[in-house]
């Protein structure tokens, strides 16, 4: 640990923070030094394990003047309030996945990071996977030309892991688009140069006793000329992992026997057992993340250039050219998640910003409620708050 | 061969005829009798082979009163010639997909056919295939609820194949959409139940050296209430026969070694040798389709029901249902497409049409122009000329 690290505070220690703690330890560059969670246990975990200071409320928090970016990781619903909190504490700001669920509200945070002269990343997401890098890296080299079409289609058994109430309703969150769509909108987005046009969309339904979208099929079009088609399941049949070397979201290995676990497991819980059942998976529960042995994905993307497609794999990126295909391998870093930081320290001791910033999220919510609107009108959705990828265009 | 076999005269002795040659061979219930073709070498060798009579034009065989079926395999843009012909001389139809390249063209078929009181049947077309009728049983089995979405897609080398000058020229025909993208149609009908409401989509044309429709991507919605994501690219980069076991659009094996051979068999040609490398793998040529050990296909097909997902593969339909994984085999003729030989004799034997008739191959054809219209007008299309699967709802 430098004395020069990053100092994060950490605004609820629930699943996402969970998915970040790998990172946390392993990368020398940060050091968590306080935490808000309203769960006590969490809490105690927390001070047990880093010694930092810890409070009931994101506020406090806030207010701690020893922290330098609060990483707010709570249920989509309270980022707003808690953007707001940490931008007026002057803190600089990471909040995971969807930035927030209004527009209203995205636009509030907007404000107020930039009011405040703080640095807003939307992260983590599956945008900052290695892959997804490298294949931005591949396609802005210019040796195969223009992108012209992506195809990026999930098949998960989302909508059936354990849930808190909400987030089967999608007016709060909810849902396939907020929290499994704006990853795959995100990536496509940066592939294609993030100024969407238009959208076009089909959502799904399907299943009464979980009474949100669970699927959707959108067709994207780009200032650039390029389109793409986005699809995504989260109802537990197919697995469109096999299409990904086996490999899962988090980069661990898929095996067949774990078919339909998903469903069973809450098939014959009690009413009111499943919010509980998703509280054994937070901080503090005794459970830990594996080290994986292949970076995370998104499921299968494909990008169509003028002379390759890029296959995108959890490993890197295969390139289908004219005559010759061939493999160009991602990083592996035994910290999952190191782009992420890299964000982190690059805003807070360089200033320079990723393309994933407050703006940037906002353009991908956008799209989330382009497809809601879009299946629910039967037309297209023109876009009219889509940036681009670099922090030039995004602060201009 | 039994006496009352049914006696097909076939149109045309090019790449198509090639195609259905081991399937003609090896079924007893039909007995080709008599050709035309406009190449004396064509002729020759159909003479020599079956014993029938042979003629230049398709309208002296139309007049041949010992035939009861016409199987038209000419070029798309001369279809509505031959249709016409075969009509007026009396004869049942079996016309190679697409139906017509223009929707009056279309129209007039479909009344020339219906006025003279003849079968008119669209095929072959990968609609055939024995896992998508597997699939279609599964479906209306009920087990597995309502179809609600299908993701189709296939990236295949079709734009880099030998072609005569037309099939690069949209208006006559050219391109993906009319070849390639009406067989994705068909498939995703029939699983859908037919009756199309809208298309939304883009389509590339990115090979200045080959300036016709390359690629799309649409999204359909259906009066059943059922969407579909489509995508197609011809140009030879990812081949999405490894999401098909390595089975390629004949049933045979495809091999890694293969990778770029199509674009680099036509680099070094002289212009105009083309058509003529072409014209090497029509009838007569001396190449001879082998017996594959697999189905024929389409690409990757996911149809998501209610219950279950269910993936079509080159060997029937693996069905992930709720809480386990399934799988079911399509049978596997020697001659591959003897479900279009069923659809003949039950025609013209019982008078019992497929869903493949002329109205069922306009409303597919219907899709290939709202498909390339969206495209161009960038607005969806809605549908007017759209039918259902069952021949009474195609007759009402």
């Amino acid at each position: 640990m430098t004395s020069d690290a990053v100092r994060i505070g950490v605004a609820g220690l629930g699943r996402a923070f969970m998915l970040m703690l790998p990172t946390f330890r392993n990368d020398p560059r940060i050091k968590l030094v306080a935490a808000a969670a309203p769960r006590a246990a969490s809490r105690a975990a927390f001070e047990a394990e880093f010694g930092g200071r810890t409070y009931a409320t994101v506020e406090e928090l806030a207010k701690d003047a020893d922290v330098d970016l609060i990483y707010i990781a709570t249920p989509h619903q309270m980022h707003a309030e808690h953007v707001d909190a940490a931008a007026r504490g002057g803190k600089h700001i990471l909040v995971d996945k969807p930035l927030a669920v209004s527009m209203g509200d995205a636009d509030h945070m907007v404000a107020a990071a930039e009011a405040a002269g703080v640095h807003l990343i939307v992260g983590p997401s599956h945008s900052f996977d290695p892959p997804v890098s490298l294949a931005r890296t591949l396609i802005e080299s210019g040796e195969f030309g223009a992108v012209r079409m992506v195809q990026a289609l999930n098949y998960t058994d989302f909508l059936y892991r354990p849930r808190r109430p909400e987030e089967l309703r999608t007016e709060e969150g909810g849902g396939v688009l907020f929290s499994q769509g704006i990853h795959q909108i995100d990536i496509v987005r940066l592939l294609c140069g993030g100024r969407a046009r238009s959208v076009t969309a089909q959502t799904g339904a399907w299943d009464p006793d979980r009474p949100t979208e669970g699927a959707y099929c959108a067709l994207m079009d780009f200032q650039s000329g390029a389109f793409a088609s986005l699809t995504y399941s989260g109802y537990a049949h197919f697995d469109s992992d096999c299409w990904m070397n086996d490999v899962g979201e988090l980069g661990g290995p898929k095996s067949p026997e774990g078919y339909g676990q998903a469903r069973k497991a809450l098939r014959d819980l009690d009413p009111g057992a499943e919010a509980q059942l998703k509280s054994t998976r937070t901080y503090g529960a005794g459970r830990e993340p594996l080290a994986p042995k292949h970076n995370e994905h998104f499921g299968p993307i494909l990008v169509s250039c003028d002379r390759a497609d890029l296959r995108l794999t959890p490993d890197g990126v295969e390139i289908f050219a004219d005559t010759k295909r061939s493999f160009r391998k991602a990083p592996l870093d035994p910290a999952p998640r190191k782009p992420v930081i890299d964000a982190v320290v690059a805003a807070v001791c360089e200033s320079i910003s990723p393309a994933q910033t407050g703006r940037w999220g906002r353009a991908s919510l956008e799209v989330c409620h382009a497809i809601l609107q879009s299946a629910e009108r039967r037309k297209t959705i023109l876009l009219t708050r889509q940036c681009g990828t670099t922090p030039k265009e995004i602060h201009s």
